[in-house]
Order: structure tokens, then sequence, then C-alpha cells
């Protein structure tokens, strides 16, 4: 077999390489050559455009992780499955609630460096900060992700909201029992005021685009969370500065954002508005699912769906076919 | 009835007061005096020498909080209850998930501004955290506090281990399953080499104190959290101190410490190591616990013991009765 791992993902290639031996070949690359077939077995990418996607030639076309927005499917020739890769939502489970509990902690608001003085005085003030527990946390997307965060805010005594496309409560399966109550988005008004934490983990498409905007932020509670860990589109970035900057939000953990870099051009800030400069911001640069761990739970599953390939079985995860 | 609240909570006698309605009298003072009877229905405060136990006359000593370390019992007139209160775990337990949570996220590895050149070079790098799944959490003490830490750290995937006075797993009541595994204190020494996270949440006594030494800190796998949310004599403060910049520990979430301010003195340092100076220590002054929700938690059980009291009732959560 010979795998093609390009852009982004291509200094895993080695690893790759180990998990399937030397009677494979797999081969990294910054970025797909300007014209000419793409041709391997498998490709693994999670950006292609319309042009790329139609020189295509290959069996398997493997996203390396769950978002596949940027792969421009119509554009891919017949037959040709799509796949992506789950095992990041334990990291951003634990992203997201540690941005949870760095809100009610509000750890900021005692000195950095307890010397005598400030001992003394913060002793005295004994200032107050708040609880996670018997708050509600409300989950726009309620796949992987937003399962994990649920298993985890449930035991710290949170009130968990799933808000679905159908909004039908699952009765079986490994969602069964995980949220206290499941809402359809076109419902998600209604459990907005209430959204003591806000917390985006949905796929970005046209019914998601935008889905938060100036209206959906003001029927939120004063000084509510938002978390983003989905796409940046999900929420519109003017009206989310306004609301961090007015003091309708609290506070935002972000994740991922409206502008990355992209090879040869000129730098860019994440965001047209300054969000990044706010101090009720704490962003990260892409880097909530980014651990050890999931990379080895991510090349594994990638080893494991070529060798299927491999082996003339149908892959797992497929979660696109071309006509 | 008479109720004195004296020292650090006497702040609080407004709020008892209207917990308890105009019939009854709540007293706060800043302390006792030097001398004669210190007489009530029933005293609430956490910190009494022999001499002032000495000339209680009152029918319940109340501490308002879990610790009763401060209290000369052995001096307290004879046949008088002292009870505790919990209701503080939630808040501890939220406090030490936050500490576990950002030694595994490591966020200060991040820009903490993402400018256009922070953004472009960061997102190059892709530097990676870690994860709390799948790491092992020792708590030394199994109590109200304990237990809270273990239900929250098994939703995130750890392993927990209860280190006890016994050593024996309770198979009923609410600490049944909480644990993966208990020990006995004296077995210490054999978990602490997987103890990625010690939690210190045990009573302060003379079995207790300077339980961690030298020793046991470097028994603990390189790299790995101590949080201490039970008292700071439970670690010998040097050996600490030495672990932190040494190496050998990572990292340490410390609410608790060595001297506390007290009023007319001169203000000291929280540690005659300087500790609370290092950057690997995330030192809070002594609030894990302090929430408006602990507040109400807390005195609506004082007000609640205090009626038994009135009502010729025995007062719950007795820790201890003089002779």
């Amino acid at each position: 077999m010979h795998i093609l791992i390009a852009g982004l993902h291509a200094p895993h290639a080695p690893r790759l390489q180990s998990l399937l031996g030397p009677e494979h070949r797999v081969e990294g690359i910054p970025a797909f050559a300007d014209s000419g077939e793409i041709a391997a077995d498998v490709v693994v990418c999670n950006q292609i455009n319309p042009q790329q996607a139609a020189r295509l030639r290959c069996r398997l076309l493997q996203v390396p992780g769950a978002g596949w927005e940027q792969i421009a499917c119509e554009a891919l020739p017949a037959g040709l499955p799509v796949s992506n890769v789950h095992g990041h939502e334990v990291p951003i489970a634990e992203f997201t609630l540690h941005a949870v509990l760095e809100h009610q902690l509000q750890l900021w608001k005692y000195p950095s460096r307890l010397d005598a003085q400030a001992w003394a005085e913060v002793y005295k003030a004994r200032p107050q900060h708040d609880e996670a527990w018997g708050k509600t946390l409300v989950l726009v997307g309620f796949g992987h992700i937003g399962q994990e965060i649920a298993r985890r805010a449930r035991a710290f005594g949170m009130r968990v909201v799933a808000v679905t496309r159908s909004g039908r409560a699952a009765t079986e399966g490994p969602a069964a029992g995980l949220a206290d109550e499941t809402v359809a988005v076109a419902e998600l008004a209604s459990v907005l005021p209430r959204a003591q934490a806000l917390v985006l983990c949905c796929p970005l498409d046209d019914s998601t685009r935008g889905l938060i905007g100036a209206r959906q932020l003001a029927l939120m509670p004063p000084g509510a969370l938002l978390v983003n860990v989905a796409r940046a589109e999900v929420v519109d970035e003017e009206a989310l500065y306004h609301a961090l900057t007015g003091g309708q939000l609290g506070r935002a953990a972000l994740d991922v954002w409206y502008s990355y870099p992209k090879a040869g051009q000129t730098p860019a800030p994440p965001s047209r508005w300054p969000l990044h400069e706010l101090p009720n911001v704490r962003g990260t640069p892409h880097i909530s699912a980014i651990t050890p761990a999931l990379l080895e739970r991510r090349y594994a599953f990638i080893a494991h769906n070529t060798m299927r390939v491999a082996q003339g079985l149908e892959p797992e995860n497929v979660i696109y076919r071309s006509r």
C-alpha cells in the first residue's frame, strides 16, 4: 500500500510508517502538487480544494480528525469513501471542563504570589468564588465530544442540556442517560436563558454556521461562559466580541479561530475582532485535542483503516461517499 | 438560645441570626475575652486554646468546618459535645480537579496573546499537552472530600487509589465503588510510585503530621502533581520545597499553609521556605471551599444543629465528647 499524508499532518508519516511496517510505503508531503494525478491507495489530509479533489486517484480519503468541512466532497471522484477519526473527545472534554472550572474558581482574583502582606490581606478579605455544582451546561452537538463532556459534567453535579438536530433523547447506545434534557436546535432559544455554560461541539455546516449571533448571546444569563471547541464560524465574530466587552458574556474559552496560518502567506491574527486580546478570553491555538495519547489513538485507527482497505474490506467511519 | 460566633467566622453572625430568627440571639466576637467564663448555649469557633477551653460554659461547641485540630479538646469541660460541618467537599473537589486538569493541559505553554506572529508560530509548532485519562490519582484520606474527588476523577477515566486508616474497601454506603483500590496508610509507600497525582485530604493528627517527607516524595513518579487541601503540616515543608525546585515533583497546588495571619501580629509569609514564589506552585490562600453555596450549606447546618440543642436533642456530626 502507498499512503500519502499531506499538509499539517505530514510530520506524522514516520509514526504511521512504523505502525504499518516496511511492506507499506508512507509518504509525507507538505502540500499537493499543482497539477497531475494525486495517486495513492490511501490519502490522509484534512483539507482539499475542488481542483485537488478532482485529481484524486485513491481508494480511501482518510481525514485525520473529526471535522471534514475543508474537504471539497462534491468534486471527489465517484465512489470514493471519506472516513474520519475520533479519539480526540477525551482531551477536548478535559479542555472543556478545565474551562468550566476555571470560570467558576476565578483564581485570578487571588494574589499570584502570596508574600506576607498579600497573605495577610487576602486571608482577612476571604474573597469568594463560585461552584460548577448545580449549574446548567448546554451542549450544542451531542456526538462523541458532547457525550464525553456530558459524562464529566454530570459527575460535577451540573445539569446537562443536549441540543441536537432531532431533539430526541437517546434511549439506547452510549448517549443514553447522559443528558438531563435534549432539545432540537430549532428550540435553542428556549434553553439559552439557562445556559450558564454554553459549549459548542457540533460540526460546521449550513445549519450551524452563524448559529450563535447577537440575539442568541443576549438570551444567555449575564456572566455566562462560552466554550468553542467546534469551529469558529459557528459564532458570529463581531457579536462575540461585543458580548465579551459589553459584559453580557462573562468569559470565553476559544480553541478555534476565524483565520488560520497558511504556508507562504503573511501572518494574520486569528480573528478580525481582537478577541485574542481580551482579558476574559482564554484563547488557545487549536490545541485542545493535541496530546501524545490522541496521536497514538488517531494513527492506530488510520493504520487499522488502511489495513482494511488493503484486505478489500469496507473502511470504518465512512462519513461521505461521492456518487 | 444565645449563640457566640468567634474569630474568623464572626462576620457571619448576621447570616446565622437571620436563619434562626429574632427569638434567638447570635453574637459575633473577633476574639474571646482574656478571662472569665465563655458562656452561651452554642459556641461556634474553629480555634480554642486550653485556657479558653477550660472557661467554656455551653451545650455545644460547633466547629464551622471539618478540621478541628485547633480545638484543645483535652481541656474542655466534661461531657461537652464538639460537632463539625461538611458541605465544603463540593468546592474542594472542584478545586482539586481544576488542579489536575491544569497540570495536564499545561496551558502556560501556549502564548497568552495570540497575535499574528505568535499564532503562525505556535500553529506550526503544534506543542502537545497531556491527558488526565488513564492517570492514577492517590487520595490520602477518603472521607467526604476524598469521595467527592473520587467521583469526579473516575468520570475522567482516572484510576483512583484511596489511602485510609484501615485499608479496607467500603462495600456499602456512599464510598462503595468509588475507589479502584484501597490501601492502608501503612502501605502508602507501595502506591506512591504510581501516584501521578497525590491529593492530601485527610485530617491533621499524630498519624498524618509529616506523613509526606523527602522519602515519600522521592518515591513518586517524576513530574507528578501534589494537591494539598488538608493541612500544610501533613507535608514536610523543606522536603516539599526541594522536590519542587529539584524537578522531582512537577507541580503543586497548595491551598493550606504553614503560617496563618494572626490579628495584631506582623504579617509573615505563609511558609518559611518560599514555596509561594515557585513558578510550578499554584498557591491559593485557603480559599478552595469558600463559595456562597458553601456558606449557605454551612450556616443552614449550624442553625439546624442549634435548633436540635434548643429542643433537647442530640446534636449531629459529633466528632468528640470530653469525658
